[in-house]
């Protein structure tokens, strides 16, 4: 039986009281900083019970408080014992602001350094050394300390990806990564994120659910040389002669003396100080390295893809597109045999026909399978309660996707359920509106996603409608759904769209309680030459291919421009995929892709 | 006969041998470091003859260099003498970079800190520190030793703008900034921009050409109290009633003391380091105050314009575009008849049309009369050399306003001179969609000018055209016509457009020694409650009333929903402006305005 909360935060208080804590800080982030945590560092969620995505809590000597943002409001409370934690939000209360008004002059608060990021560190430093209260970090962390059932690491032996899905050796990657971390004016630059080291070394692993990447940290050097914390036990055979010369595998334990080492040889050391654990960078800096403040620079070359990445994420598009038409084909006529599946068995029933796929690894996140009401919520986990079932005149929403060796894939189609409400349709085209408008952009060099977002958004601004969510995130090849440093939304980090660059397009529209609607493709920024004063401008190339569902159409509300452009991608979905279908699948392709 | 540079320079470099500087630093910005400078504070065109809005000088000992940006590289050559300065791009090589290279350790490098702002102080400085030479405040500005022939400041006395015009009190707008003030943890703000204390004071000037305002500075205190350094003599009789208690007028030359009384109350004075100067800041600061960096709080509440300033905004634009439609049919007329008059001829034309309106005081800028190829350059003037004459067959762009004592104008029509060509037709549509997107989108709360930006351009990027300027900047009431803090543009400076604020509509396309165009009305924004979901939503209202010319139209390229727009603009012209018009001109204006 697993132990209460109030035993957990004793034993935790007792290891803090041990170390003189006068209070111990619990992000939800594990020491690689990432958007998705194994279950071994899931150290919020065994302190709290609370299983959101972001959150931190605090541990005081007698009381303690979970931190939360606007998505969580409900669930937090449903999950976290409210005898043992008081409820604020992270906006309003921001945590350490909080803590510094609790505690009184002399006070020392707990950190873990490996656990949070060097802007936190300092921003937090100052916060509580404006009340004298002292920043901590802590040897042992008290949370693992106290975990006596905590499961243990993955110890799955990671695989090598050939050149013939990567297109790039590892070798040309670090020498060409090495300088531009010199023009930079750095020796050496500490990665943390996952996604780059699995890129710079074209490898993947099974460390994380739906995220093929081995953990670890590591340090590139400015000669293309590279250290890789990880566990040994994971690192596949041949790696050596897959990686080329300069890679040195070290236990992950072992970092410490090489972040060091950096320090001692005086060396100039990059590090994203919003990205990179507070610890590998003060380690360093303590031991006489100079910190240089950049972005991580594989983020950028990561995200451009090249031909051969390119070219498997077409190849992957094409099987997935099929199998989602299977899927379709499969659901349609079931729902026309009366046959109102639930959620859980709609999610496992693509995930089958996805899996039967050549290059399947495994899925890109958790299927987003949401009958009517329930795909009110953005990022709904039919796991998280009973599946609900499908009923009739709705509308079913399905936010899937799949890793292949050669691709990752992500979409979003939004489908009739019987027969759809003249509102239904009203909104699922004012959405694909937008997606189309999007899709069909050419743009100048040098525009960002902040300056395209509206473009996706305007036929629903324009009726007084709107969606709380980003409309597009940079996805990865074989690596993680979710990349950056790209992005399409309203809150633009700046950075331009480069040739190569995959994005989703997935404008939408949520009515709270009733239905939620998403078009989602994978587009790719290509250069086109235009000749008109010799400006260069992009476009996209959509890589998702599986039709849109016609039913949900209200043909009055495109132009011609529209109808033309769902005619043409259509079309071109019904010739790609049409080798790979046969039978009734093939003909319920050419009947939902037919010309309107 | 004017000193020529050699002269100018030597006695300069006098001057700098006196205070023992090794360098001295011309910007050309003067103390209020405002857009627009008087002809007595153009102090870098007195030593170099630039005429161009945006450049530095830097003296040596026995060098000259000016720093100029891609605006002005061919018109720097020209006007600039190449023997006694270097020519640089300011992007290419910053100046202050630039200058670390070329002196010694412990050379001294003069600036006068009136014309710098605060930020450039402190980037500087470090940037020569790290070289070891001394950045030097001067205590006479070795520039106003040397000008002989330097122009008197104007003694115009300004005048006190009627509550009927500003709609707020000054009492009432210094109480509410000092509320604002105090939330920002200040006790008092320095006010560096012209035009902020113009509007806390309800009064206008007439020191600056275009742009009314009476030069000064000025401390708001958060108890509404506030001091203006001036030259009392512009005051006008009655200031004192006019403004309500708490306003004291101080010399401007005894400006120091206050800056320095501010200091010893060791009082937190926010200020903008981007947009006040040095000295100010520097002084106050010495003197033993905290500077807290911020906006201007000015900036915002005067943007938004209230219900007074926006019913004088609408009168006004109706009285302006009845000149404007007097001008164009008189242009029409005149070209029928075959005299292709030349474009300071047109642009007097225009200002008589203007000069004879209720309440008109100025032009509220220097206008754009710009025949043929001229028009190419976004900010001709056609007073920079010989005014071309109109040619048959081609196109006219005329970008005007005035001041009234009721609001500001800014309008730019294109207009077809005899035949326009298919290509005129098609770049000048592809435009005029872009302002029609823009006029006419709707946007969330919260929403700024760089989210809507491309919504103007998407027509052209389309097609692989664009254009190298903002779409719109805010525009004052009887105050400036290019006004912050919001702008429409590709870098957004992330202001959220608010219901009153004035805006520019001026997408625009130009062909480098062939044509220009440019289709600008000013728009502002109101908020309209929509119903759904809750959300607030802002839309533009057009304040600007005058026909686009129908000659430039190629309607195959239109929608009907931007038919509609243009008919429904067209009535609401003819509607609004028949009853200030008579005979042909209304004549003129019904024909103009008809139903396409």
């Amino acid at each position: 039986m697993p132990q209460a909360i109030e035993q957990k935060l004793a034993t935790i208080r007792a290891h803090m009281d041990a170390a003189n804590l006068d209070a111990f800080i619990v992000p939800r982030a594990d020491e690689y900083l990432g958007e998705y945590v194994p279950a071994h560092n899931e150290r919020l969620l065994w302190c709290s019970d609370f299983t959101g995505s972001a959150g931190t809590v605090i541990i005081l000597k007698d009381r303690a408080a979970i931190f939360t943002d606007g998505r969580y409001t409900i669930q937090v409370k449903q999950q976290v014992n409210g005898e043992c934690f008081e409820f604020y939000h992270l906006i309003d209360t921001p945590h350490v602001a909080w803590l510094s008004e609790q505690l009184s002059a002399n006070a020392n608060v707990g950190y873990d350094a490996k656990v949070h990021n060097l802007n936190w560190h300092n921003a937090s430093k100052k916060t509580l050394a404006d009340k004298q209260i002292n920043l901590v970090a802590v040897n042992a962390n008290p949370i693992d300390l106290s975990w006596s059932d905590r499961p243990t690491p993955t110890e799955n032996v990671g695989l090598l990806l050939d050149e013939q899905y990567t297109g790039q050796s590892s070798l040309e990657k670090r020498q060409q990564i090495g300088v531009d971390i010199a023009k930079q004016g750095a020796d050496a630059v500490i990665i943390s994120a996952l996604d780059s080291i699995a890129w710079l070394l074209n490898i993947r692993g099974k460390d994380i659910h739906c995220f093929c990447v081995i953990l670890g940290s590591a340090v590139l050097r400015k000669d293309g040389s590279m250290t890789f914390f990880t566990n040994p036990a994971k690192i596949p055979a041949g790696f050596h002669e897959h990686v080329g010369a300069g890679v040195v595998i070290i236990e992950e334990a072992q970092a410490t003396a090489t972040y060091q080492a950096l320090g001692e040889q005086q060396l100039q050391v990059l590090a994203d100080p919003e990205a990179s654990n507070a610890f590998s960078q003060l380690t360093t800096q303590q031991a006489g390295a100079t910190l240089i403040a950049g972005n991580d620079p594989v983020a950028l070359p990561k995200a451009c893809k090249n031909a051969v990445e390119l070219a498997g994420m077409r190849a992957s598009h094409i099987r997935d597109g099929a199998s989602e038409v299977r899927f379709l084909h499969w659901l349609e006529t079931e729902v026309a045999a009366g046959r109102l599946h639930d959620e859980a068995y709609l999610s496992d029933k693509l995930t089958g026909f996805r899996a039967s796929n050549e290059n399947f690894v495994e899925l890109s996140f958790d299927t987003i399978s949401a009958a009517g009401a329930n795909a009110a919520m953005c990022h709904y986990n039919h796991n998280n309660g009973v599946p609900a079932q499908l009923s009739m005149d709705s509308i079913y929403l399905v936010d899937s996707g799949a890793q292949y060796l050669d691709g990752t894939t992500d979409i979003t189609r939004t489908v009739a359920i019987g027969s759809p409400s003249a509102e239904h349709k009203k909104m699922f085209t004012l959405v694909l509106k937008g997606h189309i408008a999007l899709a069909n952009m050419k743009f100048p060099a040098g525009t960002n996603g902040g300056q395209l977002d509206s473009l996706a958004r305007q036929f629903l601004w324009q009726q007084g409608y709107d969606y709380d969510h980003g409309t597009g995130h940079g996805v990865g090849c074989f690596l993680n759904v979710h990349e950056g440093p790209h992005r399409i939304g309203k809150n633009s980090n700046g950075v331009a769209l480069e040739p190569g660059m995959v994005v989703s397009n997935e404008p939408g529209y949520y009515k709270q309680d009733e239905y939620g609607i998403r078009c989602e493709n994978l587009i790719y920024v290509v250069a086109k030459d235009n000749g008109n004063d010799g400006n260069i401008f992009y476009e996209f190339e959509t890589l998702t291919l599986v039709p849109f569902d016609l039913h949900l159409i209200d043909q009055q509300l495109l132009s011609q421009d529209e109808v033309n452009w769902i005619n043409a991608y259509h079309a071109r979905v019904c010739d790609e995929l049409s080798p790979l279908l046969a039978g009734a699948d093939l003909h319920w392709l050419s009947q939902a892709t037919r010309t309107i």
